[in-house]
């Protein structure tokens, strides 16, 4: 069953390493059927150089039974669960341990909107959530990491802001299919890194005018506001000339 | 029409790609024809990998208007064609997403001139443009963002410095044709990483002696004051050993 | 004598080299074989392009003397003997000069428990060694970095903490086979790494939450802890979803 | 005329770009022939991509003329008559533009012995030279690159420091060999690259213990102070045990 989702699941898990956001056996990544209230899911131990559609595990949404499959589901599947139960418009969930994004997840902060690049694809800071309690560690430790990437979510719609820096951990994106999550989990890699190397420029920056943000995001995600490019109103090249003088 | 323009932009756009410039669809790379009054300019959403010179469009430098092509132009066009009127030695202009020049547009800072490799190519600091205001963001905002960086050029030879910095968003380099401009880019990128470099080990690094900065600068763009190799005015072997002994 | 771990030495020397981990002919990895009292090590001088199993080198536990070979065991003999003696549930030993665990022995620092990464891999910190003493320095030199090594781990299972940065110089890791050893080196590099990464964007970083550092170790350590799948305490998705509303 | 040294030479240049230390034209190679009192020097303006072993060019070490070849030298031609002239231990000379080492060149600071992959190489710091005057600057610059580069080294063996940082502008490193030359500048960016992580983990590291710098300079650069494996001084295994007891 649901065989052209684990060959997108699978291929989406192994452009995660080719893109060197996991390490050996580390991220997962995972799809879901909403109709069929299953998720599709990366194995646990499967190497990457050997993985294949096949290995992809079978999970119902509402118990966390595998359906289908040979493989044990990989360990972070209750922290799927939780957030395709919590994030209804969402079709997929990538989760790595890439280098820069990991960095300010264990420094428990979020990253700022210092730029276009940022601007274009989160709405606002991409968030870091708080510490786990003793009490959510020792008790559904995996379900808890959704919990709390859930928590911060309340009111805001997850496909503006499709990332969550779990503190201490790693990130975790999502997107309208698992594509998208995986696509987003290498734009907040470059985000990231690009944020580290801006505070070490300037430890002062400060972010992105809100207005230039908000223009942005809104241009890349409502294509009402993309505007023809006939409708560009450029000044007339000659009273221009006049204006500025011989450069 | 203008065939050969568009493989050159074409193959420009595709250098700023395989340098690591860019990531999927951002950036572009634009060509002039002077007497045509036209543009060449990379579409908008093509990828990387499927581009072609038949994919470029030509645009009215007048107007604005796209005169050959099916595609769309990219959305800095109206950026490229102000720079373009301002400059009118320039043939080619090419904006990048590139990490380190991006990191320090991002924290809004002109990269100063450490040494002899920012001297040989770029007369004094590579500049940083100011923030944009509210009403630059609302009203023609991708024409602004070419204004504002004519702004910062008044009196300049736009060739003895051919990069802007954009505050928050990244670079813009140009050149006498697409190809320099493209050369540019690579070289401001090792620029600002290596100015990055340099204030993290010493945070109050001084720039370049003046003098040594002018000299480079010179050697480098007027062929008149390079030296020819016979005449280079070195000491006799024998007086200069007995002057500082064997070592 | 040892074909079959001379092989596996000759195959851990070059996994090192070609992760990056070693430069030229530095670094050096060997395994014990407990019931003949030997270690296979590398040998001193043979540049990584040409390293055969053949040119792998048998010594002494017991004394340090060739035991077979043509070539001269490395340098760094002496420490592994040391270790070896020391640690009687290792199978090899990994010494490379990889860049950031090597930055961080520079530094003369533990590398925190930032995160999961660090926590599933190392019981606590990543330790550093004091600086050797000017007579420990003097004489029996290479004998002295083994004891110094060993001297921190008194109390603790090595294979629970298995590496130790020695201050000034770089890393020893090692595990129970050389296979082990070595991926131990790469996980190394990855955690000093994205630890240098967290202390650059918040200089005040917080370790992990000891409980979770703790759970995360035992976790990925004692099969036991491990729970099936099926014992996955996932709350009903209807309950859920009444009490979280719909996001 | 010198058609190995040619080959010799053309082979460093090509070293270099390979190994990523130089960009497009900038930086060269050269060796010399004492006997013959010439030079083998990289041409100025061939690119890397066509660099063939008769575009080499030799100078006379007397007086600067080209004795042979149809290209120009490289601009830094007097520089290395310079330094070839007051080394004359030495063989080979390469300046390059790596990163790591430009930068410390830039910051204008020695790089400390922070560890014995410095050590190993480099007798002390790795010295940057002083800026230079404005006289200097104005009148023969390039022969006074080499002569600020000498003046540092009144006194000290050129091949036990085989480096020079020339502030503002980047690394030279030489040997008895050009490819000796070559190898150091590889090393040299290792070196820098590593001094570069450790003062960001610790600003205050401190150097390496003078006198373990001063033993491994010894023991890899004077083959008496070696000690053959077999006079390891290793103490009994059965001794020893009982003294630390079961691990």
């Amino acid at each position: 069953m649901l065989e052209k989702l684990k060959e997108q699941v699978c291929n989406a898990n192994l452009t995660l390493f080719r893109e060197g956001l996991v390490t050996h056996a580390s991220g997962n990544a995972s799809a879901v059927d909403r109709k069929r209230g299953a998720l599709v899911i990366k194995p646990s131990g499967i190497p990457y150089d050997i993985m294949r559609p096949e290995h992809m595990v079978v999970v119902s949404l509402s118990c966390g039974a595998v359906t289908d499959g040979d493989q044990t589901p990989c360990e972070d599947t209750p922290a799927h669960i939780a957030i395709y139960r919590a994030f209804r418009k969402i079709g997929g969930i990538a989760h790595t341990r890439s280098l820069f994004a990991s960095a300010w997840a264990q420094a428990g902060q979020n990253i700022p909107t210092f730029g276009t690049i940022h601007a274009d694809r989160w709405h606002g800071e991409i968030p870091c959530t708080r510490f786990m309690t003793d009490r959510e560690i020792a008790q559904d430790y995996e379900w808890n990491i959704g919990q709390v990437i859930v928590e911060s979510f309340r009111g805001i719609d997850p496909l503006h802001r499709p990332t969550m820096l779990v503190a201490g951990h790693g990130p975790f994106t999502w997107g309208a299919n698992v594509d998208a999550a995986v696509q987003n989990a290498v734009f907040l890699e470059f985000a990231a890194k690009l944020a580290s190397e801006t505070v070490r420029i300037n430890p002062h920056a400060k972010p992105l005018q809100a207005t230039l943000a908000e223009k942005r995001f809104q241009r890349s995600h409502d294509p009402r506001t993309r505007r023809n490019h006939d409708g560009w109103d450029i000044p007339n090249e000659d009273s221009q000339v006049s204006q500025m003088g011989e450069l």
